[in-house]
């Protein structure tokens, strides 16, 4: 099998995701080339040399244009925090390569507007790694086949409480410059990825944007929040469907609560990404004496579920949506099928993010069209 | 024990739970007077007698006027159709009786102030008989006592399926002279009671009323359906919390799914009147290795719960958060608490219900000060 | 509409609840007799004229003997302590009186057995009342039509926290001759009681009875628990079906978990007390890609919800559950279907909870026909 | 970082869970050496070279002996059907590799008794991996830490529904030459390794095996089924403890229900698979207002999740169990730890199976000493 150069930028959780996903693409997947872990990138150079021993990189270095020259690397994964995608991703483009980048794309709108247009030239891809879960193909999968009919409703939320403990530090996160927004661009875009790609276009928004804690401990006192905790919002969709948001990073109780659920006129679906291997589901036209709710379990029918087990109920884990998503990135290099979301879809979650923003601020209904 | 007269107006659904619910009241409650069974009416005069034979009144007439005028009858139970409500509660107010009518309260917001403002001289009760469960009351109480911090956000829903299949007749509940707003007001009305009773004042709201299922079969063929299906809004609080609410009677696989959820900056509680016996709740501050949300079954140490049964874990139902809505009237009556929630607070409720009516015809954010 | 004259003796819960039963019924049920209150009875003769009062009965007195004999009581509720169940019940047997008694039935299986015998003249009906619930009518029916095929499997389980403590005081309930076995007959007797109703006839058993807590504290120090704890058993049914059952009363976390489950070759159900109006069901032979366990939401196509409430989703709590059973005695009496559990069917129970004592006691299995 | 040589026996579902692990165990855990994929064997050799091209080895071939000779193989993974388990191990063993060979062990528990003795001169593990569960290792340490107390009960499931169509094909897996016992060496092995690792030692059983299908379709025909559907038993824990267990491979709606639920006199925890990043866990001693199960959801303080993710709720799957077992095994090796299960402690898991046979034959209780 040929080989495939690969370098990543950023050590962090991201980086060894993106790197243990790269080394198990080719075996779970059939694939024409092999990924080739060549170069890892790291600010910190001890770091990146040390961690590139750990996890199979031919090399690590502190220079990250260094790696995108590098003639090995063919595809440049972004792993770093949210202010640095924007110029790393610009200079790999300019240099031909392949773009996959971790979310939010960038830290302002008119950042993601530069990054999808130098995309038109090279393949890109964001991290929305949580559309490749087997019960979210099979949600996409049911509506594009028409079993729910017409979509009438979305409801989403996305809750985490990483930050709901008002003494939980001043960090990067609360940053303006360094975040973008706060829990809509952290948590929001995963569940505005999740609605344009399982209902289709927003056409308008209305909402609010609320920072529920002033200000934040640092190590000198304390530091103003500059984003957002929470948001709350509706949504009204090019096909006539409506729907409700709600996102936040201060909700207790909650560790990843992606949770959606779509109604149609033939059934509704719902989806918690807690529970990423279980799709509940109610059908149209039950019997009432024995109908209800029921709950689907990923399973091999349930793609990329078989690629990696032939028995159901064995349960996939976040790596192995990121192996998915290397996989779906890998094959789409070689021509099968289309790569999503990239940076054109990308830009469009962030023109939803700043729609909502601009209405809390002017607290009107805002149409996609204006931003 | 003494006894106090009751009439019943109306002998469907709602006319046998009032008068299972006055029948079971003093056994269950320790209460001053016992309730007399005395008059049922309904225009069906048969029917009425029939009824009240089969639940125990003393007899059973036609006429409803006769029942307010009647000198046994001290409370006025009205169960009928909405768009009876208001003129056999301004009959009854007239009269001097304790009113006890079903919710919606009216059918137009003029209706809704026409009655607030003849309560002012008798006590009244509306039926939101949801707030009498044992989950709510903890939750209420939880709030009350600053269990959960400043609450910040409030999310609710409440879906059933009655009309999701577009093939479902019309009916009078399609018809505004008849229901008035349709899942807003059959269904938004219980939602918008959780929310101010648990967070508190609505300062403000957007979103929109739409309706799914445009026209829907008669007997002659199709008639329009007048008023709303589903509702998707943002709330402001005015205590600063927001919220988001979703309201359908379109939405497949849900009986009488009431939902909330309440996030405080100490804790989060969640609940759902389908398991109208638990109430979720994650605390603040639990040690991360063994912490999370936990169900809280009720049991005789949540009111009402206790009059029922010593015995946790053996459920309440429908026909007991009456018997407890009935306990609270009669005990206010004798003077033990205060009768909530009375038609002022009804009033409320519809204004809140009008504000979205309102700022979905106009596309804009509504303060509750406007209507 | 004509009376039948009921005596309750007892007016602890269960007391409490036979009156609420009795009082409500006739407006729930079609009944051709309306049960009327006559007399009411307790030991503490003040306490049971207050009850009396309060609970709607013509009079209570002390001696539970006058109101067997008295003329206008036709049905007696027994609903006293378990070790005062054979007597009240023979001296109503031998007055001719229909009985209605609390389970369980007796403190040992000779009294089971001389009750058993004694009531072949008179209707008889024990007090387990979650066979009522809309779930349980709906798994009997389901069974019963083969839509599980042939039942291969049963898994109760019946768990309580209620001495689950050490420090919890000893009761009568630890007493032999006062309650009988322990967590075995309080709870086991259900378990016992859904196996054969819903599986058939059991033909043998092995396991073990066992007290966790050897001792309680006493006002004067403490008392050996001279009854089981909990169960563990593994039962051979009639039909071929096997099945393990436990029970605990020292189970912590459960307040209420009667719980089963019955796997034929057509499918699967599954039920637990504490979500009453639920059942699971997974359907044989399902699209894998759709299929799974779907929860049935009670409703009025599921009896006796319909005679509660013409709407689904709304719940049946205990007392309704109560209301039910004695709908059932009313009906049966006046010839509308046959009276289940009578005497001789607790007797079955009787004989396998005493089979499962002996496997114990003698570490074997045994037949039942052996008891 | 220094390497060690890996061989692994077979090319199914397991071969490649084994591949995957030992590629990925480097990255995820500390390790001294990091594991070279050597070998990969297959009867099919050019099945074996193919899959050792995709999978990352460094060659395949069809001889497994071989592989066991080959001296770059220091660790010989053994993932082929059941009845070559032992030969291939002993072999292994022989030439004194480390071996790591999936369950169950053998065939019939003369052959596991060999292998047993014959390990005591090399480093061996049983793929046990679902031991391996952040939950699972959550209620290890919390029992060994006395956070529930002296444990009184056990109850274990195992439930899937491979076989559960009568119309599944007669296969390997139903001959007791080939397969062993059926649903109790398949699934029951798992629930026996948990209840010896959670509980401890098993000192006596009783219960029954049973065949619920007979005979099964071939495409001759049909063949009988030669071992166990189905397994219903008690068990008793040397420290007291008591236990019921049933294991099916024909429940119908189960993919991977392995589940455990464990009293002890200060609290109790369940455990299902199928949601194996979650313990639900209730503390005595709670307040009732607010006490109840809660539900853990596993995080980076729940090892080995940490390794995976810093982020807690995103989700290991059955991959990363296998990962961690690899990395168990290797940190082992390097004298960080002991490696458990190793076939001695395979062998108490066989006899414990071999016993409830034996009590289901003898239709008695069968201690543990007689097998």
């Amino acid at each position: 099998m040929q080989s495939i150069g690969v370098g990543v930028i950023g050590t962090g959780f991201m980086g060894k995701a993106h790197a243990l996903a790269f080394a198990a693409a080719a075996s779970v997947f059939d694939l024409d080339r092999r990924p080739h872990l060549a170069v890892l990138a790291d600010a910190d150079e001890a770091r990146a040399r040390r961690c590139a021993g750990q996890w199979g990189f031919s090399r690590g270095i502190g220079d990250w244009r260094a790696l995108i020259a590098d003639r090995e690397v063919e595809v440049v994964s972004i792993a770093t925090p949210n202010h640095l995608h924007e110029e790393m991703a610009l200079a790999a483009l300019a240099a031909g390569k392949t773009v996959y980048c971790e979310k939010p794309m960038a830290t302002c709108i008119e950042g993601a507007r530069r990054m999808a247009e130098r995309a038109r030239s090279c393949p890109t891809l964001l991290g929305y790694n949580y559309l490749r879960g087997p019960a979210i193909g099979l949600a996409k999968d049911m509506i594009a086949a028409g079993e729910l009919g017409e979509i009438v409703a979305f409801k989403g939320r996305f809750a985490e409480d990483y930050m709901a403990d008002p003494a939980a530090p001043h960090s990067w996160r609360c940053v303006r410059a360094l975040a973008g927004s706060g829990a809509l661009g952290d948590l929001g875009s995963h569940l505005l990825g999740f609605a344009i790609h399982l209902v289709g276009d927003v056409q308008a928004v209305a909402g609010e944007v609320s920072t529920v804690i002033a200000t934040r401990p640092t190590t000198a006192g304390s530091a103003a929040v500059e984003n957002d905790d929470q948001v709350h919002a509706v949504l009204r969709f090019a096909n006539g469907a409506r729907g409700v948001i709600d996102v936040s990073r201060v909700a207790w109780g909650y560790k990843n609560h992606l949770a959606v659920e779509i109604t149609g006129t033939k059934g509704t679906i719902a989806f918690d990404q807690e529970r990423l291997n279980e799709l509940r589901y109610c059908k149209a036209g039950q019997a009432a004496r024995t109908g209800g709710f029921s709950t689907i379990l990923a399973g091999p029918q349930h793609p990329p579920y078989g690629a990696f087990s032939p028995a159901a109920g064995h349960q996939l884990g976040y790596g192995d949506l990121k192996t998915a998503e290397v996989g779906h990135l890998l094959r789409g290099l070689a021509g099968h099928g289309v790569i999503y979301p990239d940076f054109a879809i990308g830009l469009v979650i962030e023109r939803i993010a700043a729609a909502i923003e601009r209405a809390s601020a002017e607290r009107r209904w805002v149409d996609l069209d204006e931003v």
